[in-house]
């Protein structure tokens, strides 16, 4: 009898923990209508069809290669082969006990299984916007499924899979690196691959690419920031209240402190209050709190989201400067203040130290040399093959038009 | 003492459900700003404010009128008077027992009405995208409240308020039939009284009228994906961890296979990745699993979601072919996949065979019959009294002119 | 041990009712989005980035003011000075015990703070659509931070931090005095200071600046509604059942009841059924039943919701007849639904009496007098020193330009 009661507390948490991760689930769900519409508005509207396009099959891709072999390449569980690379075999079916807390307090399998799914998609969604409007979408859909189904599963393994990072100490609380630099080095080798879009350089000048629909921007960064609130507070792994809770404060505030941090450097050193810039901020600062989220306090929070602000204004600046072309700025926020927020760890926080921020640098090193490899044959392999950039006629005339024969906006009449 | 303790374990398992209903139905609600921004998204510039105005009412008229009359036909309970009829009298009101689990240990009397409430509306949003561009606003508004608040609970009275399809042994786990295909059938009834919008199959060809803005159609289903995680994981009607779970796994992979389906389908037979068809690939899939969601492993929800999702392009062209003008496609998303949702209970998972597939067909036709019979004589009486039909000239001019004497983008040039 | 039963009991009713709270904070948190999009969607494209950007900064200065003094002021808890103010010191922070249900059954302290903080935020957010398309953008922001960092955490203590309006009997369940109407008398003042836009008052005749996105703003209202779901439901400070589902009905009726009301109304009146005028009355619905929404009956809840939705109506003309000049409706809906709402509280539902009237009368009154006097000061500095309103050539050509040398929408072209 008492057992029986005990079960039942237990069980109860078990439902409220799992009812908390598949709500997570959902929140990083809604990240990806986030990336769409934020690269969708920063982008030209004859490209339009084509982000969208690709940002709506992006999560299906994910979520089925993750099906595939995805998931079990990234926890090989038992089937662990080293601690590199391991594989427990094609597709998932749970066991009786998997649906109950004997497979774990915090969720089910499934639970498990599609939150893990939804992180995987936001990987190949972070490179879609940085090789907009030029790429060749078959190429890019390729890529997206390479990227998704392979790279990011075995990177992730090295450090929540159980892998050599985990036993390093490498520490990485919802993916600044894992998640965020992935699919940022992924993007700027995409971009050295492409080369920047016609017009951009041109005559030893940089030329301004206006984003054509900035509240479509804006309800992307409100989405991501929503969404966020499940891709770190999800990652406590149960509704745990004083941790999932302090997630959600290091989160908002980090977030505050990025808009503010590029507000403040946009209109001190490009002399306007650039509302992109400080788009970017709100995301440098969720980027930059990723990684230690639940290691920080308000005020810590506050300093990393303020700095990856700042970092976003100048990453964007310089990488014009050096020609690297991104239209949506993903780079900058995902991969520099990814590896921020990474190094933070080490240097803000309850794991503060230089044993830690070692190891970090370790982390960042080891994942940017794997994914710049991997992705490089993938884009190489792409580049010889099938080709990965579109025609200058069509990059010219819109992808809308060239991949899709379709117009995003046939009602209105176009600048010309 | 044991029982203290025992019944405060139960209010808290309560308390769990109760709360994922609650939030259930606040997803069910962004359905209908899903269906909104798809509809408007889908159709011309000229009539976006009429779209937006119906679809702004219709959740409003739903609640309405479930609270007057049809929470108690589609739940008549002991009033239950037969098999196909029955009503526990106008207006809602609890006794302190409906609020606890007295009532049920699933969810309160409010959240009950407020959650079965939300699914009501949907059906008559379903009617409103088929219908769009030509309707007589007034008309349309009365068809909407008799279609919601009378049609669409006596058929879901039928199995979910233990009428004949329950006795029989039907199923429709989320409502493939009870919701999707109730609207499907009414929206096919609508544009067969209404005919084709003018100029759409003018000197014997067929004249595509392009959505005006592509990035609210994206909106839309995104939001209709996340919300469909609520109409299924809230259709467990409680928070069970292995079920809810598994609901979201099946759901997002079948919405996942619809895009690739569509992709491919559109890819192949009309030579371009079309990404309206891709998008209701996406709900393609979603309406093909909700009858079965609970009953699916991950491999039969990606076969059914692939179907739906290769149907749903097929059944737009054949629409087209035969002079069937449905602007956004809903009756071959919401009819045609309801239909085939429905009977894929009888062919995969844990209930197929014959038996069940001959009551799923029983199911699928009479509720055919009855929703055809009664929306004919309410879209047959309208014509005769007040006409549905707006005037050559208001339909050639726009809809936001003539109903509404508004613009949706006042700002921008049209092309003429 | 049975000690030990009881705590676990007692702790996973914590951890439900955190997760609920951190979940209606998220929900509050999109309002802001919501915001952003109705206020842009309802103003012209020339001052659309300045909208959005003003709306995206706004949470950023809300979370961090209260950060910094907001919460404790507020909240003063032992270092309450007197019945009218008091401040706990810079800064949050959070005991070991502060996390647990020590500090209360219903959520952490971290929780506690983000769910207030979020509504803090809302407030500024009521004014900047009032003052849309004419003031300085430096201005705005100086004002936003002292308003919702002083101005809304002092008046929110005289309620909710046990004040003098709490120990009079005052009742404002979730704010529509505190929230609503404290935003709508800070807009109110604003535009009375600012001055109405060149041109609407022109000649004698009041000309109308429609809006330049009706799907924006279609999508805000529906983002403010299910944000209202947390706003509202997480008034009841715990998951409990009984009280949030009822709250989550009247929340929801009331909305239907006010879009109805102000279709009725414009149409019966303006001879047209306007969409912005209802979509205004769905938000003055859900205004009116905040200070009440656990204490109606579904039947109250539609009254009062009906009569807000007429209310908004007549209020949007009569200010325009009287030279207000507000964009969006923000005074119509915020501040006299929130004092109609607040009255509500003496005329219906389990308060109702003259008593209870009395004590509500009592706190509009002097929260309006409070908010007013203490808004016109910071609006008469800000004329003074910086000045409040842009050039009339940077309001002719848009603060777009002028404030952020930006374009939201630069592929296309405007009716000129």
């Amino acid at each position: 009898m008492e057992n029986q009661v005990t079960l039942d507390i237990t069980n109860n948490l078990f439902t409220i923990n799992n009812l908390w991760m598949m709500l997570a689930t959902a929140l990083v769900f809604i990240m990806h209508l986030g990336f769409a519409t934020l690269e969708a508005g920063l982008t030209q509207s004859k490209n339009t069809i084509n982000i969208l396009f690709k940002n709506s099959v992006i999560p299906a891709i994910g979520l089925l290669t993750y099906t595939i072999v995805g998931f079990n390449l990234m926890y090989p569980g038992e089937s662990f082969a080293g601690a590199f690379f391991g594989f427990a075999g094609f597709g998932v079916s749970a066991t009786p006990d998997d649906v109950t807390n004997a497979y774990n307090i915090g969720y089910t399998y499934w639970t498990d299984f599609l939150f893990q799914g939804m992180f995987a998609a936001t990987a190949a969604t972070i490179v879609s916007g940085a090789v907009a409007e030029r790429i060749k979408l078959p190429s890019f859909l390729i890529f997206a499924t390479i990227f998704v189904g392979l790279v990011y599963p075995i990177v992730g393994m090295w450090k929540w899979g159980g892998g050599f990072l985990d036993t390093l100490g490498f520490y990485d609380f919802a993916g600044s690196s894992l998640v965020h630099s992935v699919g940022g080095w992924g993007a700027l080798v995409g971009v050295i691959f492409l080369g920047p879009r016609l017009g951009k350089y041109a005559k030893g000048k940089i030329t301004p690419i206006p984003g054509h629909n900035i509240p479509l921007a804006v309800i992307g960064v409100f989405l991501l920031w929503l969404g966020w609130f499940g891709f770190n507070g999800g990652s406590v792994l149960s509704a745990d209240p004083a941790l999932v809770s302090l997630v959600f404060v290091t989160t908002s505030l980090a977030a505050s402190a990025g808009a503010i941090g590029a507000m403040t450097a946009s209109w001190g050193f490009l002399k306007k209050p650039d509302l992109t810039m400080t788009l970017n901020g709100i995301l440098a600062g969720l980027v930059g709190i990723t990684a230690g989220a639940d290691l920080m306090s308000p005020t810590e929070s506050i300093i990393i989201g303020f700095i990856a602000g700042v970092i976003v204004v100048f990453a964007v600046v310089l990488f014009d400067k050096i020609k690297v072309d991104d239209p949506v700025g993903a780079i900058s926020v995902h991969l520099v203040c990814g590896i921020f927020g990474t190094l933070a760890v080490g240097i803000w926080g309850d794991k503060a130290g230089l044993g830690q921020l070692w190891n970090q640098l370790i982390g960042v090193v080891s994942i940017g040399l794997f994914v710049v490899a991997a992705t490089s044959a993938i884009w190489f392999g792409l580049k010889k093959t099938m080709g990965i950039r579109v025609s200058e006629e069509e990059e010219y005339e819109g992808l809308d038009i060239g991949e899709h024969a379709m117009e995003s906006y046939p009602d209105f009449e176009k600048v010309s």
